[in-house]
């Protein structure tokens, strides 16, 4: 119900006005957050990329998470989605309903998360609005993005015979969320476990591909549902079948060990495949295209690894080493 | 965390796919629900006016209020922003977090409570996300319209001089949330009553007034946190005052019962003139411009009363046949 502000200890207009209002950055768009909207000039010749993303506190990061690094893992999970579409990151509109226990130094600390990022990867505060809830730290980003028009990367435009890639390395998002929560990692030393941890905390979203994705990509998604999952969308989409060969599956130290530790390395490979978070992307190039981007890939310092082809047919399947690999299920999903 | 999303017992693939893909009617910036993002071509000449408004359940709709009434509140509250802003409107995304106990049926019920007042106002789904939450219902709409280039109505357009309008009727939300809680309210008839609960479930976007507003208003904002609290917000933001006038407080046959009833007609008024959730329009208009304004209403049907003025200085204050009024809080805040 509506009630007087003044009962959960933190006033919505002062903590718009003081904490959010500034990661404006003076943009016009945003009118300064006192107004009921934000307002964005046409871009002729351009088109508007939107996607928005919401996180839940115990479905989507740990509860006791920090929250600057859950302000950054919103922040970054919203722009993958933009890096995979070849867009570029332009502004966000944040929802955030707060549980009481989230006062003002809690939003400080997430503001200075949010500060942190929209820096590092040049977007602004817009517009959103914030509440108060009794549930959990609740989390909403609209995030916006310019392409020239028409040039969107999509899900839909595999064909067979395109090569398929995967940028970065996969596998470290299902580790970290281990490692973040203090499971065991047989075997690994622990360096190792807190980079994955971070891993899981901050993922990297991989803008730099952008151009390259347009120029030369014919479709794309970011892996967050998990390598395995997210291949199977693309598939879906294109209306196309996908297959990977999980012995070039990319692997960080850190998973390289842990598969090491496995007493089945073929199940192992296959429980890197379809973890989820690891905000990589997943992308296909004609044949006669994939040499150029894998240069362009590597010209903007991103490591992106030929992983499977495309075929006529649907679904997508994986082998080791010529064998194929049974999976339990093909993804992880929030909820 | 990631889990498996069987364990919930709806596929959220499927309930995109099947309960909220059919929402977008084909929207070509939509992708069917499929991609990452929706991609919105440029429309030169034209501004691109965007809102985020989060509503949780027990904060900002009854727990047990039908997901329809529900759903069809959720749009209203975001389109109110666009009327009240002179945009028309256009589309919107959805983020959705479901507690266990929304399954397919509420869903299903949810759904169509959009389809209502989507083809009712006009706008079609093209994106967001589901998700589950261990917490209440949490519901996050980015709403979408358009305004002629730099024709956006704000809230800090006032001058001194200006005439304050209000559109509708004031008090009938907060009266309406008692009327939902079944509260008691002394003196109405059930039919009054049940008017009222309505009146806080569903209120009444006033994109008739769009136009209007956008050739005529000096500024305007939508009456959600109490007619005093917005007409403050409005005075701020234009950094002027406003002096409303409480006899001329337009009030519905229900709301004039009610105060019929009260012992202490004053406090009576300020009660309903601090009261939420009413979802009309305060705006203002310069003098000679007025007339035209309410003239313009009439034509497009809405009722537009004239209810004070706007003067140099700061803040907002309030009188009843010339003598002041005091108010206890100055509004409601959604948390």
């Amino acid at each position: 119900m509506p009630g007087p502000d003044r009962d959960d200890g933190v006033d919505e207009f002062q903590s718009i006005a003081r904490l959010f209002a500034p990661l404006t950055d003076g943009a016009p768009e945003a009118l300064g957050l006192t107004d009921d909207a934000a307002v964005i000039p046409a871009r002729p010749g351009f088109d508007l990329v939107v996607s928005k993303d919401a996180m839940v506190a115990g479905v989507h990061f740990l509860p006791d998470d920090p929250l600057d690094l859950v302000a950054r893992k919103l922040l970054r999970a919203n722009l993958s989605d933009l890096a995979a579409k070849g867009a570029d990151a332009y502004a966000y509109l944040l929802s955030a309903a707060w549980p009481p226990s989230c006062g003002w130094s809690e939003r400080e600390r997430f503001v200075a998360g949010l500060r942190h990022d929209q820096d590092a990867f040049g977007v602004r505060l817009i517009g959103g609005d914030t509440t108060g809830t009794p549930g959990p730290l609740t989390l909403s980003i609209t995030i916006l993005g310019w392409t020239p028009a028409g040039r969107m990367v999509r899900r839909s435009g595999a064909l067979p015979g395109d090569r398929v890639f995967v940028s970065g390395t996969i596998g470290d998002g299902w580790l970290g969320l281990k490692a973040a929560r203090g499971e065991d990692l047989d075997g690994l030393l622990a360096d190792q476990v807190a980079w994955l941890a971070d891993r899981y905390r901050l993922p990297q979203p991989r803008l730099a591909l952008g151009h390259a994705l347009r120029d030369l990509a014919s479709a794309a998604l970011d892996v967050s549902d998990g390598l395995i999952a997210d291949a199977g969308h693309l598939a879906a989409a294109s209306g196309v079948a996908v297959a990977l060969h999980l012995e070039r599956l990319p692997l960080s130290d850190a998973a390289s060990g842990w598969l090491d530790c496995q007493p089945d390395r073929n199940a192992g490979l296959a429980a890197l495949a379809v973890g989820g978070d690891d905000y990589e992307i997943v992308c296909t190039a004609r044949p006669d295209e994939a040499g150029q981007l894998a240069a362009a890939a590597q010209a903007a310092g991103v490591r992106l690894t030929e992983i499977g082809d495309v075929m006529a047919g649907q679904g997508v399947r994986a082998d080791f080493e010529g064998k194929a690999v049974q999976f339990a299920h093909t993804g992880w999903r929030h909820g």
